[in-house]
């Protein structure tokens, strides 16, 4: 029995493996997306059914794949080790939730949409990409915090002094940063202004400090996280050429002091042959 | 008649080879591409009919041009060898299909307006520079990818949710994905983000979330461009001015080996006098 | 009582210096900041009430707070020798003028909203941030000029030609170059070309020329930026590595010249060998 | 009368040179400007008086100065031979013509905004930065030329397509241009987009490709100038430090060279050595 389990283990894990086996999971998440696509056009009922039918076989499909993933692990904790197989788990677990009240249909076609994502899993390429979105996420932490504050103090600025104005624009702070967010994109900033001028004729000065603060903010962190990446490529090519370089000079200085002591113990023979000479001379 | 071929393929190459042939062809380029502008100004019947026998002449011109140059290599698959004659070729022999009736004259026209890019065949600098565009497509691939997945996956979600308060944005993954489009540019998305407001009041974090996912992926992809193009030249700098230094030292390095043999030969000479001077002591 | 005076000092610099309480502080600097945001929502006169309430408990906390820092240094002049402490000192007491009066509300609340701004100066991730961007400031003195000088030669065109068209957008010289910034933004600045073009049919140079002049001076002082900031960083680097190279090959030199110097004395012996030798040969 | 003029000239350099003279004249300037500022808010006849005066008092005093610095040369195509002076001839004069006449008030006062221009000249700083300007201008020319031919192609092709769909926007080749450049600053394209879709349902291809291109192209220019300036800047860095490096190198080698030659000297003197003591055995 247990080499029974063994062998199947084996044939999981060649399975997993195949190139062949891969690419039909990614031509199934492909046919999955289309599938999703396809739900937002309008169908007669005879294609709403076909569609019904594929749907449910691209789940079948997508749970028995990963459950062949997991029995190609020696151990089912080691399958739960790699945050990309968790991921995979969420997203095929939660489409197999059964929800067919017709209130529910909404939430289950949301949660399917998910299931494209796992291209991203699938293709080693998107995940170094994602990984590297990832890693450059707390450089704009602390910056992001500044432009938090300023849009908060701005906000609260804005609803008590234009709220009279505009009190869907203006009306209370949660309104506010999401017109100021609007402003900082351009989006038809200068409705908003023109709008509170007519009360406030000096307003124009809170919308110029404030697109000058964003955008001021802004331009430096795009500029920290290009610095930020380039210091560490540098320091990359350093490890791999630069040390070749150094590496190279101290080699070339060992090789001197070898040379300097050869040359002091030359110089001792020769001193020793000197005083001998001297030492024959007073005699000769 | 061998002989006399020879002698036409020679004058081609030589006409091919004159700069002010060569400085022709790109006024008449220019001419025709004023011609295609021209058209579509209305006209008098008078200026009309000029017109068309400038463009007759014009044609007439290209198919005559291309033929010298055809004519100018030794073996005709020579001359399609080339990436860019492939490209003038189509270009010319497209505007020469017969397309007179007048449903057809709009195609006509369309055609004609792709031979202003043979500007972009004649001049170097141009081609060298498209050339670099190239170059950096492959690099945005996969970006270009990643950005196709969440377009597709917020699409999906946009055309199940907001397909009830506007059909006409919002009808199909399709139209959908162009709405999406223009909320990444900024073009008038808070009018897109009220109106669905008003349906469900917390659509505002679909659209920020988006804007903020797009603004950073795009970031990135600029970020990593600049670095790669930088790492490229700095790659090539290296490899003219670095490894001048490199091999510097390579050639310090081997300097000093010789003097160590040529020590070590004499530290010999040294030791052998030593041990005479010492064989000849107890004797004396 | 001195004694007496120096340990209150002790146990202020101890609270001071306490993690717990630096915590406390930026809890405080957060209930305010949401305190603020709350009174921008329409409230029950009994949750007014305890608002009010925990508004002068917060200003009462931030008095005894400064005051502590205030006593833990050994002069008063030291404390205001940081320039943060200032501005920490300038926000608590501007929140402590009595502006009950209905008019002086709007004011009141206005400078309580600059507490927000504390936050800045407790984290000092932040201060860093405030830091570098101060620092960033002069080298676009200059650039902010001739941006400056162009914004205002155009709107003096501006209010000149189009004046009689629009009367709102550029009746003078200051709204004309707020109408400017607003094309810079593309804020719509087809409607303000297309408005002006009826009268002045070539306007659109006008609209074209800023339009690049503008972009092209930005970009200018974006890339001015970002190589000014680069130029510091490698030359830190340089001070840190750059220098450790010179100083091997200094070193590598300095052997070298010792070798030398070994070298001639021991030529100098052999010389001297070589000498007897053709001295003792003649009568030998 | 020659010493008497070689006086006036002394005098005229001196006060070219004094720094409050230049500091009056930025003043002038500035008061310049806010009169051509003024001179767009309407006024009573008085003030108008008054500015008028302050107006020819600012002509008199320009002409005064560039007098000065004129007979300040020791010949006057000295003058002429720097590009500066030549400006601020041409702007000075351009407001010396008398146009009295109502119709050309408006170009006086154009060309009087030009004088605005001066403190370019007159600030070294200004004049650095324009320089820098001006040297990237090559850099991007071909770029230029690359988006002027897709700028066209696509303008003819829109204005074959869209013309009958909106004849303001895509009447012609120019016209259609113009509508580009607004879809290139995403000012309402959606708009322009939304009225050809209802004719040509697939247009949204030759928007978004258009979009793609100019967007591409214009991250490359960007990038190419950035990597432009950097090239130079390191460039002129490696001047500096780097060849200290390889000069370090090639001193150390030279060092290294002068050893070898020492050493060989004195191996020859230790093999004639060796070969007289052979020479004394056999006999010995």
């Amino acid at each position: 029995m247990s080499a029974d389990l063994l062998t199947w283990r084996d044939r999981f894990e060649r399975l997993r493996a195949n190139k062949a086996f891969e690419t039909l999971v990614i031509a199934i998440i492909i046919v999955s997306a289309l599938l999703i696509g396809a739900k937002t056009y309008e169908q007669s009922s005879h294609i709403q059914h076909w569609l019904l039918a594929l749907d449910t076989a691209v789940t079948v499909f997508f749970l028995v794949e990963i459950l062949i993933r997991m029995g190609a692990e020696r151990r089912l904790r080691d399958f739960f080790r790699k945050g990309w197989n968790v991921f995979d788990f969420l997203i095929v677990t939660a489409s197999l939730i059964p929800l067919d009240e017709s209130e529910m249909v909404l939430l289950a076609r949301l949660l399917r949409i998910f299931r494209v994502l796992r291209l991203v899993s699938m293709i080693p390429e998107l995940r170094v990409l994602l990984a590297a979105l990832v890693k450059s996420i707390p450089r704009m932490g602390y910056v992001a915090l500044l432009m938090f504050i300023i849009f908060y103090i701005y906000a609260a600025i804005g609803s008590f002094l234009f709220a009279e104005v505009d009190n869907f624009l203006w009306g209370n702070i949660a309104t506010a940063m999401l017109t100021l967010f609007r402003i900082a994109t351009f989006e038809d900033w200068t409705d908003v202004m023109y709008a509170t001028q007519e009360l406030h004729a000096w307003s124009w000065l809170y919308y110029l400090t404030f697109i000058f603060l964003t955008a001021f903010i802004f331009l430096n962190m795009m500029i920290g996280i290009v610095l930020d990446v380039m210091q560490k490529e540098s320091a990359e090519m350093a490890l791999e050429n630069g040390e070749g370089e150094t590496a190279e000079l101290q080699a070339l200085r060992a090789d001197v002091h070898q040379m300097r002591d050869q040359l002091t113990r030359m110089e001792g023979l020769l001193q020793a042959g000197e005083a001998r000479e001297l030492d024959k001379r007073p005699p000769g």
